[in-house]
């Protein structure tokens, strides 16, 4: 068998991508390990590492949250939320600006929920004030759900602004922060959330394996019989951690174990603050250098996000995506491509292991792949 | 923080468990790398391993077959083959004489499945004459499903004898082989299989993370619309790699990668049967020993599989089960707890990155635990 990568570096490609992110070795280094998941050892870890997610939150089992941790990926999280909390006659609003916003109205409609979508155009944020009437004029609807940071196109919705109007109108409120979370500091009581989703190979820089949804505690344990699926029944999923300690079904052992120091790396860098002052750096030093090379942002500053940047193809013939793509690939950057429907863009994220020196070298490296490929820019502003 | 294990030897506590189990070091450094989920090096990776999948199978995409892998445990594997391949109106007749039987039976409830449970005691298999006459009589049942290794016990199903009924009903068949697929040969023309599922931390020897479905191709194109979760969709995820070579969702691609060399080891090991031969060489040193020990294996010889062995609670007031198990792990062997309803019992498994010299090391431990704890046995023959 060929190996699985070919490296022209001697070490691995750098992900400047949503996830799976690159990682420290430490990170990875944990996971030289086999742990037993009905063992009291892992369970004690794996309760230890649900409180430390609500302490970064800024919440705790006592002021009544739950940290439930789930196989696969973040949509599997999402659609967790979905699958056990929304009850028989249920109907949510999802309010969608992009394809994770679409993802949700999907999971919707394979488990037959009634839900409206509200959309917004992939550049603009969700609309608070349509949500303010469409919930004013339907009283079917029991919940709201909207995307933090989509990453579609790296833009950054209201939570907060729609948060109030959903507690106003005394409905609930799940937030997919698959993205954002411990990057940017969520007010979780402020936006008057019942339910976020986040994974452990987003932002606190963990390899992929499970999801995580943070959970008011009162609202998830009125969801008794609700569930649609045994494996993404999240309740089913507290309970037993509170039962037995362990998962219902395997766990990504490995996974977990690299959560671990994942988490001690964040607090060792100095907590969300810290990991998002480094993105946003990460963000800034992308954005100048980008522009000076003559690449348009596809956002307006006012909503992007410093987790990830969509740049317009330039308007050169010789631009082709694939192209681009594969002599970054070759020089050691793995950069991703654009999922806006409505314009050609590639993507760049800033978060995971990745520090300023690593968007310059970057940089630098699109500066050649231009040269190569004959394409001169003129430099924006 | 603390060390998140308190390790009374050198090396990892062995784990005689069904999964997550010991795995080689060499799968585990397969982790010390970060690739791309999107990038075209590891889609060209994944191709690879679904067809080696099939290969190890006997079976090969020009005879029909397709292999899907899934994010999540096992038991997600079970429930996207329902989830997605039982149509509106069908209805599924489960085979059920352990946990994981059941299993399948709650699955179906929560998707609001028709299903029909026929079962057996836990020391019994399946009985097809039973599956034959109501086959012949609920013409409504459109599908049937078992558990090959059902590892509540150890006791191994006749799916091939099963198979022969199914088929000649003209009902589709699905089969659990999470704990005993690439470790016992499967007939899939023979038996008639139309979905088998196992997982990456079973016989394969990979870390957990995923599961995967052999499906006949046929069988599951014909499930378009079917498909009650979108995370769950086995046809969907089935047509992202035909199409982009791609996951849906974020795969755990460290898992993957540690698959990768996990199939080179059983490669190296000399297959399915060279693998099979050591487990059940495992299996015939743990019984005999824990025989002249004095313990008394739950199952009958006749149905006993070489995966999993339950052991009868000694019949002596000074065992506990918990000062048992605490006891071996602090000696560096983790067993597993049992999960019959009927019997106390306890289960040592044979599966994993295991030898010989390791079975003999954890009955010396359990000998000297038995003395510790005041503990005489006669022996059995």
């Amino acid at each position: 068998m060929n190996p699985p990568h070919n490296l022209p570096t001697s070490h691995d490609k750098l992900l400047f991508t949503p996830g799976p992110l690159t990682t420290s070795l430490t990170v990875k280094q944990a996971m030289l390990r086999d742990a037993g998941s009905w063992h009291f050892e892992f369970n004690a870890l794996v309760k230890r590492l649900r409180d430390e997610i609500l302490t970064l939150a800024g919440l705790s089992r006592e002021a009544g949250y739950e940290c439930i941790l789930l196989q696969g990926s973040g949509t599997f999280g999402v659609e967790s939320v979905f699958a056990t909390c929304i009850p028989p006659h249920g109907k949510v609003a999802v309010l969608a600006n992009g394809a994770y916003g679409e993802r949700m109205a999907m999971m919707l409609q394979h488990a037959k929920i009634e839900h409206v979508v509200l959309r917004n155009a992939e550049d603009s944020p969700n609309d608070p004030a349509a949500l303010d009437r469409i919930l004013g004029e339907d009283q079917a609807i029991t919940h709201v759900a909207v995307v933090h940071c989509e990453t579609t196109t790296g833009l950054l919705n209201p939570i907060n602004e729609i948060g109030q109007i959903v507690k106003r109108h005394r409905r609930l409120y799940t937030v997919d922060a698959i993205s954002s979370f411990a990057a940017i500091p969520i007010d979780f009581a402020g936006a008057g959330i019942d339910y976020l989703i986040s994974s452990a190979n987003k932002c606190i820089e963990g390899v992929p394996g499970f999801s995580f949804v943070i959970a008011r505690r009162v609202a998830l344990m009125a969801c008794e019989g609700f569930a649609r699926s045994l494996s993404l029944d999240l309740l089913a999923q507290l309970k037993a951690f509170e039962k037995t300690g362990q998962f219902r079904y395997t766990p990504p052992t490995h996974s977990i174990l690299a959560f671990e120091q994942a988490l001690r790396e964040l607090d060792a860098e100095g907590g969300v603050l810290a990991r998002g002052a480094r993105y946003r750096r990460n963000h800034e030093v992308l954005v100048a250098s980008m522009k000076k090379l003559g690449f348009q942002v596809y956002l307006d500053p006012k909503v992007q996000s410093y987790i990830i940047t969509s740049f317009h193809f330039p308007n050169d013939p010789k631009f082709t995506f694939n192209e681009f793509y594969r002599r970054l690939s070759e020089k050691g950057f793995i950069i991703y491509p654009g999922k806006i429907s409505q314009a050609d863009t590639f993507r760049i994220g800033s978060i995971g292991r990745l520090f300023e020196s690593d968007m310059r070298q970057l940089l630098a490296a699109i500066a050649e792949t231009l040269t190569e490929m004959g394409i001169e820019l003129e430099a924006q502003r």
